[in-house]
């Protein structure tokens, strides 16, 4: 094993997909969701959906959003199904402490595994409830640790993974180098604000070690930008 | 007059330019400069400065990153006293209490008109100093006042007015609709940071009045993307 496998761990194939204001953020400073993209761009991120075998986000998007994170169409479902998979990609919430509502759309809406992914802190209790609706993955001390939760997603077979935010999910990922790609639409608005948060939070990368990006492609779609990078490999 | 009319105001053409990076941050957390582009971009920046008769900045981005806003083409230089113009766009700092440093580049690089532009709570002292280095507008009580700033500028003879940040002033300008179009060099790093200053940062839009915009060109540049956007008018 050369030195480069060493430091690289067994993960899936990961992709961030985001829709951003043309200013660089995800929502308002309200942490509110905003209309970014147009028609196209949602049966885009339908049809990434589909090809994918999870869809991950953090507790602060479910907690903001709800989001279902199934699949819309029909025929895609149907795609699934008669490929002999779940109707909709594994959905996984990144919830060190086990604060996902066991009334959230994730857990109501569609067919398909959960996973909730917590820390060695999440309350027993907590622990119990969800495990009646998810798979639980401990990974962590206090924090989910996000190298040890992908190799467990590539045991359970996950080999594409989409992460759709939000803001802190994003810098974890990146800061941990474990984001192969950056799909970004950019929608033709300006959120503005200096606590409105942006595609990357967190506590941002040192400017002496900034991560580098190679740009893939990019087209017009809809009434926005849709462009991809690939995270260069260090 | 129809009503459109009565309600702008006599100002030139003003227009942001950016660097960002993919994330849409303008600097780091520490509001340290970072490359962002690379030289095509440099040229059309370059170019775009020999266009205009005036460029603005706040006195935000002149403490962090002591800009002498300067063309740096001989070339384009010389293109500019031959058609009877000073070497360089007058250089305007909006500064409400007069804080610009007096050995700021600005005032040491390059020929050209130099405005402070200041609030009415600028100090006496500041100003008088201020004074033998630059042409002093005072607009607004304890902040200035943009709408008249713009108005006066257009009196002195600036038709076309190249805004080069930073996040506040950018601000500023959008939320008072003083702008007709956005460039931004969207360049091939991920800088990250829930603080680093964004392209637009302030207080941001409400969720139901966020400000539209128009996409009107892009293409690769170096290794990012140019991005031009028209304001829309409401
Ligand atoms: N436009 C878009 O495409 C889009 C997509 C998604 C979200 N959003 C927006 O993004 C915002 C939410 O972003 P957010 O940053 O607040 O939340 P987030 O990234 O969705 O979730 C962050 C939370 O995840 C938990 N977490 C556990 N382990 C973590 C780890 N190792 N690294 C990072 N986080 C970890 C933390 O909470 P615990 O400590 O409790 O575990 C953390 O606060 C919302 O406003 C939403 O609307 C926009
Ligand atoms: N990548 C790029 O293209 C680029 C370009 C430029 C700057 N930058 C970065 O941007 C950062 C600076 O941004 P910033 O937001 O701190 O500073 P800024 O926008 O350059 O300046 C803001 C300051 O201008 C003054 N001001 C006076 N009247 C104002 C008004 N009506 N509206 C808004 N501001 C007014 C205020 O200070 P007073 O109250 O003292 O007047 C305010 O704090 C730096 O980190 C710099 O590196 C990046």
């Amino acid at each position: 094993m050369n030195e480069k496998q060493t430091n690289t761990i067994n993960r899936p194939f990961i992709f961030l997909n985001a829709a951003v204001s043309a200013d660089g953020k995800i929502s308002t400073k309200e942490r509110k969701q905003v209309k970014i993209s147009g028609d196209n761009d949602f049966e885009r991120v339908d049809e990434l959906k589909k090809e994918s075998d999870g869809v991950m986000v953090g507790i602060g998007t479910v907690l903001a959003d709800d989001p279902s994170l199934t699949i819309k169409s029909e025929n895609r479902k149907k795609y699934r199904k008669n490929n002999g998979l779940d109707e909709n990609p594994a959905r996984i919430v990144v919830d060190s402490n086990g604060r996902t509502p066991i009334d959230a759309d994730i857990f109501k809406k569609g067919e398909g595994k959960r996973v909730i992914a917590v820390s060695k802190c999440a309350p027993e209790k907590k622990i119990k409830t969800l495990k009646e609706k998810a798979d639980i993955i401990v990974a962590g001390n206090d924090k989910v640790d996000l190298k040890i939760l992908v190799e467990k997603l590539k045991d359970m077979g996950i080999e594409k993974l989409m992460v759709e935010g939000g803001s802190n999910l994003n810098w974890s990922l990146l800061s941990l180098k474990l984001v192969d790609e950056i799909h970004a639409f950019i929608g033709n608005i300006i959120i503005g604000g200096s606590t409105a948060p942006s595609l990357v939070g967190g506590s941002g990368f040192p400017e002496t070690d900034m991560l580098k990006l190679k740009l893939v492609d990019f087209e017009q779609m809809d009434d926005g930008l849709l462009v991809r990078w690939q995270v260069e490999k260090q």
